[in-house]
């Protein structure tokens, strides 16, 4: 069962394409108020959508949120902007709310003004489908999808209260602009500044630590909303419900956030980042984020070769003060560099390109710096990736 | 004629393999001390002969430089320092000239000792190559090749002097980390500090301004010898004479950079991004180098398609602050977008993608913001590179 206090509907606008029946916009509606806080795209272009809900979130509290598939509303100048906030008009009227408790996300084409006349009857539609069941709420997480391989789900249980949560977004890249959507749904009480700050710390170690290839899309949202609906006392702080609740979020967020990378267009396999050693946390994860984002290092991931000179260079490309004489470096059990310098031997070469066939495995890289790590997660660089890209709108 | 003053040669020593005819030793030696100065890479990973060089260049004179292709001398520990050091003292002892005054550069695969008994030889029959000619020259500049399609060499004359250059790498990415050396010669007579100022901002506008895709390698360097055989008064300011210099310098520097990007591996188009209206030189270049290096944009470019919100995106993750409804984009005299917005119409979109079915074109991104401007130089991403980059050791 979801976490109770929400409704959930995902139906076909023909926002996509007219007459189609791919689901295209969804909606979900708490009960009551609820608590609520996001985190959105840094790019200097922000979709309409974007800037409407920041400011819509920041009473913190949210009665739902209504989203659209096939159309970004980005670059859309004032009209974007009147349609967006047309969107949650609409929705709070059907629903009995204040408009101004209702946010919105898009994702899709960008430039092109959202066809607002099938819009508006897909609100209707979507308001009257509302539900509380996973039915509900699976239509909901496939009404956002746009060039992902399906929907992407993840859940889990804290004291009593259930954590639900859906993302969109094609992992490394999508034609789209690599637009990530997601939503987490909860039934426990939470206190509204705690809550931002939660979400913020935990997105930062699995939203924030997937490769996404560096261009953040115009329209990048991750949305949480707590019922309370479940009953129990509000949680506000860092003591041990705070920190427990803090752990399953980030299980279900990190779950999602890997689904994202899973399903890169053209990825095949997924590879954990793993720098330790590191003065400080910020040098770890800027280490760690240039290797995981290195087309280099992503192509050797593609061929499976256990090229370590190009890590290394990723490596030295961080930014981050090191002695390179004192690098290791590790495919899982597989020790390929030590002291900055290879380990001999064809047999190593071997085991190391055995473990880059495998799936899903891990890099190792050893700073002997300090004591501070991190992991950032991302995928290989193959032809795929560069025949949707390329092809995509001709 | 090449510049008077140097003598050069390139030799088969059998590094890149036993036996082998190609070259892949080159020397040139001036023929007293000329005046010099070097840019190197700023990857924390730096190979044994970048930290020798850049100490041999300390006081702003050199005799010559030994140049090997086949191996990189990176990641080699003391060991590499050693035989990067003894390759300095064997060049010196046989053409006569202090050890302190010769620098060398290497290109090839990383974590490999060099074979320094062929690297010996191989500097004796360089030696007794030398040659002032263009023969030599030409032979020089093909032995620091590796995956390179050809030589890349650009010349130019000022005040009676002439400058001549050559530059190895493979544009966008080569295999070895796109390692990119390259060499300048010149008989005009320089004074050595205006000479390295006059280096580092002529090779900011020009070989800093080509996409690289980000990984700058272990190894990259960039020599300037100038030998003042043709006479005359020695160049050591910005006055009239100075900015002649510096301006046939820069055209020599970048020809020699667009040779690089064109030589990219799997490249089919060379693109030139030009940023206007920017608050700053820095805002301007921080966003030409963003959308120069985007995947997104890369492949859009490699399949001739006019996505303009992809490079809008780029332009948004540049961290510069801007409105983004004044931003305006052009590919060649096609305007796409205007206010932020795109101009409507099959018509452009299909002119747009004539443009970019170009061998070369320009993308004009005025942000309409300040007066400074900047370009930069790319190429587009396509199957090529993931074959080359994914496949290179297997």
């Amino acid at each position: 069962m979801p976490p109770a206090g929400f409704r959930y509907a995902g139906v076909a606008a023909g926002i996509k394409q007219a007459g189609s029946t791919r689901l295209d916009l969804g909606l979900v509606v708490a009960d009551g108020l609820a608590t609520a806080a996001g985190l959105f795209t840094r790019n200097r272009i922000k979709a309409a959508p974007v800037g409407l809900s920041q400011s819509r979130l920041r009473g913190g509290r949210l009665r739902g949120i209504v989203v659209n598939a096939g159309n970004a509303n980005a670059c859309t100048g004032p009209v974007g902007l009147r349609d967006a906030r047309e969107m949650t008009e609409k929705t709070a009227g059907l629903v009995g709310a204040r408009a101004t408790t209702i946010a919105v996300a898009s994702t899709g084409v960008i430039g092109v003004p959202l066809p607002m006349e099938r819009v508006r009857p897909g609100i209707e539609q979507a308001v009257q489908a509302l539900s509380p069941g996973r039915t509900g709420f699976d239509r909901f997480s496939q009404a956002m999808l746009t060039t992902d391989r399906g929907p992407k789900t993840a859940s889990a249980e804290v004291g009593g209260a259930r954590i639900l949560g859906c993302a969109k977004g094609a992992g490394m890249i999508a034609p789209n602009l690599a637009t990530t959507l997601a939503f987490v749904m909860t039934d426990a009480a939470c206190e509204p500044r705690w809550l931002k700050r939660a979400l913020s710390v935990e997105a930062a170690a699995t939203f924030n630590a997937v490769s996404v290839d560096g261009d953040t899309s115009t329209n990048d949202s991750l949305f949480i909303l707590a019922s309370g609906a479940r009953g129990g006392r509000t949680l506000a702080s860092d003591d041990r419900p705070g920190r427990a609740f803090r752990e399953a979020l980030r299980e279900v967020l990190l779950a999602l956030a890997k689904a994202l990378v899973r399903d890169g267009e053209g990825a095949t396999k997924l590879v954990r980042i793993r720098v330790e050693g590191a003065r400080s946390e910020a040098d770890a994860r800027a280490v760690a984020r240039r290797v995981a984002g290195s087309s280099l290092v992503k192509t050797a991931f593609f061929g499976a070769d256990p090229n370590w000179g190009r890590i290394l260079c990723a490596v030295g490309n961080a930014g981050v003060r090191l002695v390179p004489e004192r690098i290791e470096l590790d495919f899982d059990d597989v020790a390929v560099v030590r002291r900055g310098m290879r380990l001999d031997g064809a047999e190593t070469e071997r085991r190391a390109h055995e473990v880059m066939s495998r799936s899903e495995y891990r890099v190792r890289i050893g700073l002997n710096q300090g004591r501070a790590s991190a992991e950032f997660w991302t995928c290989d660089l193959g032809h795929e990736y560069v025949s949707i890209n390329a092809d995509y709108r001709s």
